[in-house]
C-alpha cells in the first residue's frame, strides 16, 4: 500500500513501513494510509478519497476529538488507529523510577549527612505495601510485572470493573463506595486514567483527605487527574506523604510553583514516553494494524470514535 | 533458653524472642546466647562459660574480625551467626531505586522545563541493556529478581565463578581476561562486593576508560570499592555516563565534593539498608538460628572465623 506521513515522517517508522513493502509518497499522491503524528492545526483540512486509514503517531487523541477531526473524517468512512500500548514498558518503567525515588527520598538527601533522618523516612515497596491502579489498561498491565517481585498488592480501578490479571481486586470506578475503600486503604496511587469529565480533579481536597498519611501519588496519566492547589495544600501539611509528577496543571509547571521546592515531590517534564521509543514503534504497529484493516477486520489499536476512546 | 543483648537491646528484636519462648537475662545472669549489635569496643572482653552462640546484628563482621575478637572466643568454643540475608530485599530494592533515578535523569529536572534534554538523554533498563552485578551473594540474586520482569542481560561476578541462578554467565574476579570483557561489554555495573585487598579500588581509572560511555555504576557495597578521585574525573569528561553511590570514599563525602553538584550523580547517605528492618528481623533470625544450634547443626548464617566470613 502507499502512505503519507504527516506532519513530516519519523525515520526510523518509514523505514519498518517499507521493509514491509510500502511505499511512501506524498498525501496527493493518494495514499492507503496517512501516518500522522501532529497536533489539530497539522491535519489536513482534506484527505483525498483514497485514505481509508488513519494511523496516528500517538495514544493521547482527546486534542483531536475535540476539534472534531476524528468526527469529521469517519462519517466518510475513513477508519483511525492511534498509538495506544506502544509505550506501555516507558511509561511503566518511568512510574516505578517516580515510586521508589519518592518512597527511597531522593530529595531529601542534603550534603550535610542528613542519614538518620533517611533512615527514618524512607519507605520500601517490598514492606508489604499496597498500591492502587487509577486507570489499568497496557501500561498498569507492564507495571503490574515490574511490581511483582516486591509483593506489592495491586488493586486495580477502570470503568468497567473488569477484573485485571495480577491485581487482588478490580473496582468500577463509578462505585463509589468502593472507591472509597480504595483512597482509605492503599498507600500507593497511580494514576494513569484518560482525562475525562469523569475523572477531571478526580484527586481534589476530599479524596486526598480520605488517604492515609503515608500516601503517596504518582501521576504519569494527565495533569488534570488532579486538583493541583489541593494536592500542594495536602503536601505543605503532611496530609499524605509524597508525589511523583510526570504531568501536571498545568503544564509546564511555572517555575516558581511550591511543588517545585518540596523535597517530598519528585517532578519530571512529561518524559515518561519518550518520542524516540515511538519512533521505534509506530511502524511496525501501523504494518500491523493494516494488515488486519485489510483482511477486514478490527485493527489492533482502532479508535471508537463516537466512544471517544 | 536466655539471651542477653548488648550494648543495648533492640525492641523490635527482643519481642520476636520473647515470643518465641525465649528469657532476656543481662550477661552476668549466665545467658545461652548473646545478641550483639555494637562495634569492637562494645563487644565484652569475657563471656560467661554459659555463652554457647553469639548472634551479631549485621552483616559486615569485618571490623570484629580484624580485632580478633572472634578467634579469641571461637578458640574457646563459642560460635558466631552474623545477620547476613535480611536485607537482602532493602539493598536490593535500593540499588534498582538508584538505577532508575540515574538513568532516568531525575536530577538533571530543571524548572526551565528542558523536556527535550530529558527525551535525549533517559535510557530505559527495559531497552535490552547488560548489567554486570560485582559480587553476586544474597542482594545480587534478590536485583536478579527485580530486575528479571526488565529483561535484563545479568552478567554476575564472584569470587568463585560458580553459577548464579538467573545471571546469562557467571565470571570469576580473578579471571583477568573475562573481567576485561565484563567492564567493555556492560552498561550497568552494581558493586556489592565486601572490601578486601583485592576489591580495593577495583573500579581505578583503568576499568573506567575500558567502559562505555553510556555506562553506570551503582555502588551499594564499600566505598572503598571505586578510586573516587578517578571516578569524579571520568564522570566530567565522559567517560561514562552516571553513577549511583550509596557509600563512597570518605564517607561521608564532604560537601563540596564535586560529585555533590554533578547531575549525573544520585548520592544517598549509606541508607540502602535501614536500621528498622534489622531491629524487626534480627530477633527471628536469632530465633531460627538456636534451633539450629540447639538441634546440632549447622546455625542459617553461621560465620566461619577462620575462612573470615
Amino acid at each position: 500500500m502507499k502512505f503519507a506521513f504527516l506532519p513530516s515522517p519519523w525515520e526510523a517508522s518509514v523505514a519498518d513501513l517499507q521493509a514491509a513493502g510500502h511505499e511512501m509518497v506524498d498525501l496527493e499522491q493518494n495514499p492507503d494510509m496517512l501516518v500522522f503524528r501532529g497536533g489539530p492545526k497539522d491535519f489536513p483540512d482534506t484527505l483525498p478519497e483514497s485514505v481509508k486509514v488513519v494511523q496516528i503517531g500517538y495514544a493521547g487523541i482527546e486534542m483531536l476529538l475535540d476539534a472534531g477531526i476524528l468526527a469529521k473524517h469517519a462519517a466518510r468512512g475513513v477508519r483511525f488507529a492511534n498509538a495506544a500500548g506502544i509505550y506501555d514498558d516507558t511509561v511503566a518503567e518511568s512510574t516505578l523510577g517516580l515510586l521508589l525515588a519518592v518512597s527511597h527520598r531522593h530529595k531529601a538527601v542534603r550534603r550535610e549527612w542528613n542519614q538518620s533522618q533517611l533512615f527514618d523516612e524512607t519507605e520500601f515497596l517490598f514492606d508489604n505495601k499496597k498500591l492502587a491502579l487509577i486507570g489499568a489498561g497496557g501500561i498498569g498491565k507492564k507495571l503490574i510485572e515490574f511490581l511483582a517481585p516486591f509483593g506489592v498488592e495491586v488493586t486495580a480501578v477502570n470503568r468497567s470493573g473488569r477484573e485485571v490479571k495480577g491485581a487482588v481486586q478490580t473496582v468500577a470506578m463509578s462505585d463509589a463506595e468502593a472507591m472509597a475503600q480504595v483512597w482509605a486503604n492503599n498507600e500507593y496511587f497511580v494514576l494513569l486514567a484518560p482525562l475525562t469529565p469523569d475523572t477531571k480533579h478526580l484527586v481534589n481536597a476530599e479524596v486526598l483527605a480520605a488517604m492515609p498519611s503515608n500516601a503517596v501519588i504518582v501521576n504519569v496519566g494527565r495533569g488534570g487527574l488532579i486538583d493541583t492547589e489541593a494536592l500542594t495544600d495536602a503536601l505543605r501539611h503532611g496530609t499524605i506523604a509524597g508525589a511523583g509528577l510526570d504531568v501536571t496543571e498545568p503544564e509546564p509547571l511555572p517555575a516558581d510553583h511550591p511543588l517545585w521546592d518540596m523535597d517530598t515531590v519528585v517532578i519530571t517534564p512529561h518524559t515518561a514516553n519518550i518520542p524516540r521509543f515511538m519512533e521505534r514503534r509506530v511502524g511496525a504497529l501501523a504494518v500491523k494494524n493494516w494488515e488486519k484493516f485489510a483482511s477486514g477486520e478490527q485493527m489492533h489499536t482502532e479508535v471508537d470514535v463516537d466512544a471517544g476512546y
